[in-house]
């Protein structure tokens, strides 16, 4: 027999059929044992009653096993009907259990919240985690956002297209993650903390509308809201100004997120710039929820735009506040060249917030030579550096590059803003533990001294066991 | 005035427009210059004639430069139309040019196929590389490929899943890359050859329908058709067979393929045995193509099964064919537990084949713990060994796994296929050199003394420069 899918019991009535999935429930009641069998549609209830074949295995079943069951659909009696659940109003006779796997006593329930059991409990047994309705909701629900706006892309002339894991490292981001070649003993590449250089370049190379579902990977201190890697919308459009970039993203978000049944707070999204968000909410992220609005899953958007350029470092030093590759506003790019007043220049910088969050950011990039070397000569690189660093850039440019910019859209941050959750872990199937523990697999581990030796490198001993 | 894009300039006879793109060539006929330009939608010809306002910018307009271009769009003179060309029915009478972006000169020719330029010179330029028709055309293809595949997926209630990036080395497989873990010195990450374990961990987790376009990453010797980086179609699903699998890749494949207008030599995909397979072709890969085939671009895809489980190393040991996960076929699933006969035992692995290339592969994975277990038996593992290297999938298997299996297919490969390009560079954006240098960027390269004492590593000084 075909297997039938939970969800689609209702239109079997009557009908002997073949369900295959877990066990969530199961209530021995001594004559008859009641179950709750799940697979990835749906739920439905199942009995057997006194007498029934499958009583000794019904009774030997334990929960979450993997069972294949054979039944006949029957309305429930109208007194048990639950008219508010789906497969409320039937349940399974059921003729036969075959335990594909059982189950062995689980370290936790999987029918309750999850959320409350201690994290390296729930990493190490990350699969049984995953089977809770909050994490499947999460994970499927990222899916779906991630499929509507790769559709909507792709329908605007969008091409989607990879760009290299083993890059080079760049000094001027967070930490960066490092990888040794075997190949050039000694010698590192470092994994991408945002595809930044490699989509500038696909603007050189006439592709236009480039976007990728990107992982950037940091070696960031863990917290509640950030991970070693995410995932991010990456997007950069050719002959656009801002207004288009922000118009784009904000379609996008709009067509997808009520396209997933969400409300949208405020639309056009409002904007505030930095200085207005500052001076209003102390902050360049905030929440314009209402009590109310958050009672209705509301989803409050807004952009945050007018960044300063710069920031003085400790040291007095300048540094940027969000991009080095960024245009500063058409209206202050003399004052750049000329290095002027430096700390008034405003960058093309456009964040979006979403309900306190920092849900992604963009800006229109220096496509002229020498006005990302401007912004290099502000920081105080020399020459000789500034050729050492983005030299490359610099090259590439001069063959020609079209006005171009765009935006990177954190994707586990969109997910948390519609599931409401506040911590990163609930939104990526396999998260790590905030001591950088793999969740399942036993990673980081010692390499073994044939594997050290081809990549030339060794072991400090003085910081073998941690610091 | 709004840019038009070049593919819709035929609905605007007469009209003047604005386009913006790159100049593709340019013949400067002394009173006349004539244009091509290009943008991501096509090709256009323009021409400034005689005492034209355009005349002195288009004298110094240089190839390839970036440029916006103002113009009436007016039908050939019918003695030069090109029926047969997008847009050779039309030219551009240039009315202005600005010249967003010059281009130096350029170090190679982009009209001009760049396959035989020399690697070196054309993946530092590969901006300008990108370019080219080909280069444009297979990584559009590519995205188009992928997208199509995903849609299939979605519509089969597949779900698509991000695995980790950072996780454990498995030393079974190729050679890992590593990455050194900070917070805990002198361990490693390793990035995953492939996500085997967790998408089988997915399907303990109840998703029952997972894919991913996952980057696999493998440090082995590059060759035309092998990096360190590829991409694959990764899928795994729950309660199936191996002819479930096979049928939703096959029509996948089909619906992908015909859906972009290729043509697939012989449906159902034919299948042949390992044992008929190297008889008939003295390989487990083979070209099915007649030389009308050939020229006629028809695909020729085919599968393979039934392989043996095991084969001798040089050291008389028995080690896995494909992977050690698989499933027996079912009836040697008996004689893997009894370890008898192990030469003989045949796997459920099945290859995907097109036109000479091995194009993907999968098996139905061995869901009880005993069978996963006698393969590392048959190897030769103490009790000791298995629990370390698959103990946690072992637990895992033990809270109820549904029966499993998938595939992975290369998407390097199937674009290799379907443009007929036989190098891996020539479908991947930014590829590395065969030394392992990254395209455009300094990678790798040496850390300083601080990010080296951060992460507890030194360099063994007698592997520094190379062997």
């Amino acid at each position: 027999m075909e297997r039938t899918f939970i969800k689609d019991l209702q239109e079997h009535k009557g009908e002997s059929v073949l369900i295959k999935g877990w066990v969530s429930v199961r209530r021995d009641q001594g004559k008859m044992v009641f179950f709750d069998f799940r697979d990835m549609t749906g739920m439905v209830q199942g009995l057997v009653i006194p007498g029934g074949a499958a009583m000794e295995t019904a009774k030997n079943t334990s929960r979450e096993s993997v069972v294949a069951v054979t039944a006949t659909v029957q309305e429930r009696p109208s007194k048990n009907a639950q008219a508010d659940k789906i497969n409320g109003g039937i349940e399974l006779l059921i003729e036969s259990i075959e335990v594909l796997s059982p189950a062995a006593v689980l370290p936790f329930e999987v029918n309750e919240d999850t959320a409350g059991i201690g994290e390296e409990t729930r990493l190490a047994h990350r699969y049984l985690d995953l089977r809770s309705e909050r994490m499947q909701r999460n994970i499927r629900l990222r899916s779906e956002l991630v499929r509507r706006c790769r559709e909507y892309l792709f329908g605007k002339l969008f091409t989607e297209i990879e760009t290299p894991l083993l890059t080079e490292s760049t000094p001027e981001g967070s930490r960066d993650f490092v990888v040794p070649s075997r190949l050039n003993p000694g010698k590192f590449y470092a994994l991408p903390q945002s595809p930044q250089q490699y989509k500038q370049l696909l603007m050189v190379g006439g592709f236009e509308r480039y976007f990728q579902i990107a992982r950037a990977v940091r070696d960031e201190d863990l917290r509640a809201d950030r991970g070693f890697e995410h995932t991010q919308i990456d997007i950069e459009m050719s002959f656009v100004t801002q207004e288009d970039v922000m118009r784009t993203v904000e379609e996008m978000i709009t067509t997808t997120v009520e396209g997933m049944g969400f409300t949208i707070k405020e639309k056009p999204f409002p904007r505030f710039t930095y200085a207005e968000a500052t001076e209003k909410f102390g902050a360049d992220k905030f929440d314009l929820r209402t009590p109310e609005d958050k009672e209705n899953g509301v989803m409050a958007y807004a952009w945050v735009h007018k960044f300063p350029f710069f920031e003085k470092t400790s040291d007095g030093a300048w540094t940027f506040t969000h991009n080095p590759f960024s245009m500063p506003v058409p209206e202050h790019v003399e004052q750049l060249l000329a290095k002027k007043d430096v700390g008034e220049i405003l960058t093309t910088q456009y964040d979006l917030v979403c309900n306190g969050y920092e849900a992604g950011g963009g800006s229109i990039r220096a496509h002229k030579p020498e006005i990302l070397k401007a912004a290099y000569e502000v920081m105080g690189y020399s020459e000789e550096e500034i050729q050492g660093r983005i030299g490359h850039m610099l090259t590439a440019f001069g063959f020609g590059v079209p006005p171009h910019g765009g935006i990177a859209l954190g994707v586990e941050r969109l997910v948390m803003n519609l599931t409401g959750e506040s911590q990163l872990r609930e939104v990526q199937a396999f998260p790590m533990t905030r001591g950088g523990q793999t969740a399942v697999m036993k990673a980081p581990k010692e390499l073994t001294a044939e594997q050290l030796a081809e990549l030339g490198i060794r072991i400090n001993p003085e910081k073998k066991h941690g610091q």
